[in-house]
């Protein structure tokens, strides 16, 4: 790792101690235009999504607490220097001297890329080791580069918080490697398998820090100005909105009309997830709050009807429902995000805003709404075929048996790879 | 909520589409005007504020975690969506279209009017059904609105962090709902009503990301510029300040000497909640540090004293102590503004710095900073019979035997309303 | 403390009302050229390290999480305050007026400087009372001001994340006082010199804002634009890289390749502080994983054979191990940055680049690379003095049998210091 950083990554030109004879070459009025300003604020929100946020949430489990949180830290901090490399060489590669040229929003896009692999390890939690962690992750971020690449430049489908790139790929990909995965004897864990009362309030600080930061998430990349307001609006109300479906939902259709943590802590998320392709489009305040309403309900029906199903009768086990928090939420997240862009009218955006949102510049300067509607829907099938297919062959790799995965009786527990003393 | 949304609610000119043009109109020289780099920072603060330091500083009790911060989370996610509309109506109603423009400001007076809610959640912690803390969110909204708009616009003072708008009404309303809710055979659920070890340790985290970030909530809509800055310096000093005191009182009043976690989960903040009228003004860091001290002692004392003597002769039984952390200071920062908006001079302000702090132009360009200090103290006032009055109605509506509160000796547990397993 | 504010302090031009007027007079064109915006992300994430992240990565003790957390936030608050006299006193004092003026840079500076003290603390964690712990903070602060008076003004050492200043310092000054506080007797408490699985996961709430805030920590007080931009993209990778390191030397030296949880929340953040002072420098993306790389493995090896080693034959017992996280990583990144300056040249830095990253203006006009580099070493010097003969002193006089220290089979309690209930 450290030759290939060695040899391919450099400083771009604002984090690079010329920067200020760029600043006054190109005429730049402040230190406050640079870059830095604009991003770091969400990157840092970003950043605690993903190692807060993820591992975090992934502790509800009774004995698996130091799993979740260490292990969603060593992966975190692998994909993001493998992340680097992958993405630097599809987007950042600097042609005329062969180097990677990096600044804040490749941080950001980073994490994000890592972001799909702590989502597929959401399928698998429990029931791995750091070793098929680590190979999950190789591959993972990977497979997230090319998609991304052919997703993001070759179709020019847009994708600011990623609901087909990272939540779509992300959950379809851990989805085929728990069902390549598949162990019919897990009932061997099954003491194991559930909270205790404190465990459930450690998962809820990652709820929080995901829902809250979530507004950053979708904004991050998003375009300077109106394009970074506009996608933090649309998240913040997708959230809210949410929030009162889930709880209404899990209400609802629960014996005694009691309210289980498990969709409080998973689906009140859905929302962020669903408005992700679309947060940065005119897709008005009320569009937003829509999307929110439809996510709650199906992602709280999903953790009720469909996690059981899939588990009985489909053979995928999946530890965290991530079927339900981010592979479903994406899909739905892609088509809002297509029908938006296919709606997309001059009158609504403005003529240099309709250009500026969607960046009909350069190769796709006479591109026109309804055409980027039908990329975006393109996209969300790359995403799918990119998570099961890639899923599939990353899963046949995790089934040699050299890797070290626990045995059926001591999945869901720390003890095989952690000194616990009690 | 849809509905309203779809009739009222656009995005304003700096996150809509057009901004870009509007921008080259406005000869703005750059994206990083745009308003939301100038608060989104601070609004991603109250944010957490709101959802974790809210939410976890009532996890304190052994068995009611679950209900602390998922139902803080209910209130917070509901109580926005409806005041992006109350406060709409109020203040960002564009009389040409009819529609409500909202912006990052927005987002951040939804936050505080909600934090408003929660404070009074506070008082009736543990004692309420979900169904009873939608109603008094929806209320209370709904009074807030009208309280701001009173205090804020029809009698011009000023109040960037809150202490009388929020705290002080939130407060009273919140303690005049728990008088009338009383209950006197609480002491059935006194099994539950303490903290555990691990219970305590949760309840820090509430009290530090709300100290910690306090200083973002008092800035979060203050003058650009120098007016941030300022109420930043000023409530990181009055906190500082607090937190030794707090220490000494508690030390100093209990027996040998120990310290008491309720204090130094709640007392610790009130020097926050006292300098939030201030925080903007030339209040000098030495009388920042003055606030902080005088609201240490009267919050620790209140909850030796106070809090039990109001349970048993004044009938309201307030399971936080927000009558220490919020009301109390929350008046005493009424009248630090109201003294401090008296005191203001030109030779202190500048002669723009004063016109521009205090707002005098417009219909109020002839005020004098003594009529100002009056006007401050005048909207003490209006906030006080606001929460009282308004808390007595709301709680005349909750005590109708429809809403499914828990009885006596299942107050304090998450078992009524939620799936526990163990 | 009022009274000295009430002399000393005053805002700065920035946070002045008279700032608007300010502005104008130096025809700065926008608010947002205000320093606050600048720099208050930045602040609020450090603001979390000290209090959140320096707090929980404490209460790993299985009954010391209200002593962690509690004292912590006592001693920071206390700090503070005075530390924005002292180094006010030394930094910002105006000379025309005899004031100290202050701004975000010196609340920054203020957290800076506590953080040196909490470094101790973690030392003689257990082992002392609050008010030793004032004594503590109340010196540690004194010296801590010469200290970086010397390292920073009189011998022009460049030390943006505090390597030097901060940790090597502090780290220096807590061992040379657990040194004299040793307690030969200290495995009479050993029953509570132990985690528990929950009080693990709550340290690890720590160790993961730390962690993710770094960057910010390096980059607060840098130089605005490519600075900051810079010291964030370092410090990003370095952790990044210790993360692996540690995690597997962990696995290898441990029996049956098991992880220990001890490692994982201390080891791990090696490379931020290590990359402290080279962060803002041209110190290259392989730089800087080499840098996290060689940390990782020496704090991880220390913790496993060092710390051992120094309780037995050096009579030093060092609760959290702050030789390995603070001090060791402390005095490298140091020498890292030496050799990083004194390697710089104009061809990487560009001619305007060099003077403005170094500060080659005034008296140090004529000042080259390879000078610099001895000044680092210098100011490497410096620090190791000033925290082991500071912390000799300091801990004379903590030895003094005035303090009410707790009894030897009563450290790692909470007990004697809090009203615990169960």
């Amino acid at each position: 790792m450290i030759i290939l950083f060695g040899v391919f990554i450099r400083y771009n030109e604002e984090s690079d101690a010329h920067w200020i004879e760029h600043r006054k070459a190109k005429n730049i009025s402040s230190d406050i235009e640079n870059d830095f300003y604009f991003r770091y604020p969400s990157f840092q929100d970003v950043h605690v999504m993903i190692f807060v946020g993820f591992g975090f949430l992934m502790t509800f489990l009774k004995r698996y607490s130091f799993g979740a949180v260490g292990f969603n830290f060593l992966i975190a901090a692998f994909g993001l220097q493998w992340a680097l490399l992958m993405q630097g060489w599809f987007h950042s590669l600097d042609y005329t001297d062969g180097k990677i040229k990096i600044g804040i929003e490749n941080l950001i896009n980073a994490d994000f890329c890592v972001a799909g692999c702590l989502i597929a390890y959401g399928a698998v939690l429990g029931k791995v080791s750091p070793v098929q962690l680590l190979v999950l992750t190789l591959f993972g971020i990977t497979l997230f580069a090319v998609e991304e690449y052919i997703i993001l430049n070759l179709i020019h489908a847009r994708d600011a918080g990623g609901s087909m790139v990272i939540h779509t790929f992300g959950g379809y990909y851990g989805l085929a490697i728990s069902w390549m995965l598949y162990r019919p004897n897990l009932d061997q864990s099954s003491r194991l398998q559930g909270s205790v009362y404190h465990s459930d309030v450690f998962a809820m600080i990652g709820t929080l820090f995901l829902w809250m930061f979530w507004p950053s998430f979708n904004s991050a990349i998003t375009d300077h100005g109106d394009g970074q307001h506009r996608a933090a609006i649309n998240t913040y109300l997708a959230l809210a909105s949410t929030v009162l479906t889930t709880m209404a939902v899990s209400s609802l259709f629960q014996k005694h009309g009691k309210l289980d943590m498990v969709h409080i802590q998973n689906s009140t998320l859905a929302g962020g997830v669903a408005v992700g392709t679309a947060a940065e489009f005119m897709l008005m305040p009320y569009g937003s709050l829509i999307v929110g309403f439809c996510c709650g309900i199906v992602s709280t029906l999903g953790y009720i009807y469909l996690t059981p199903f899939m588990e009985k009768h489909l053979k995928i086990q999946d530890t965290c429902g991530i079927h339900n928090l981010h592979a479903m939420p994406g899909v739905i997240g892609g088509i809002v995000g297509a029908i938006t862009a296919a709606a997309a009218t001059e009158s609504v955006y403005g003529p240099e805003g309709l250009i500026n949102t969607f960046d009909f510049v350069g190769d796709f300067k006479d591109m026109v709404p309804t055409q980027q509607g039908g990329h975006q829907a393109a996209g969300i099938c790359v995403a799918i075929c990119f998570g099961v297919g890639g899923g599939i062959i990353v899963g046949c790799i995790l089934r040699l048996p050299i890797w070290g995965d626990p045995a059926d009786d001591n999945c869901f527990d720390d003890e095989p790879y952690w000194e616990v003393f009690n």
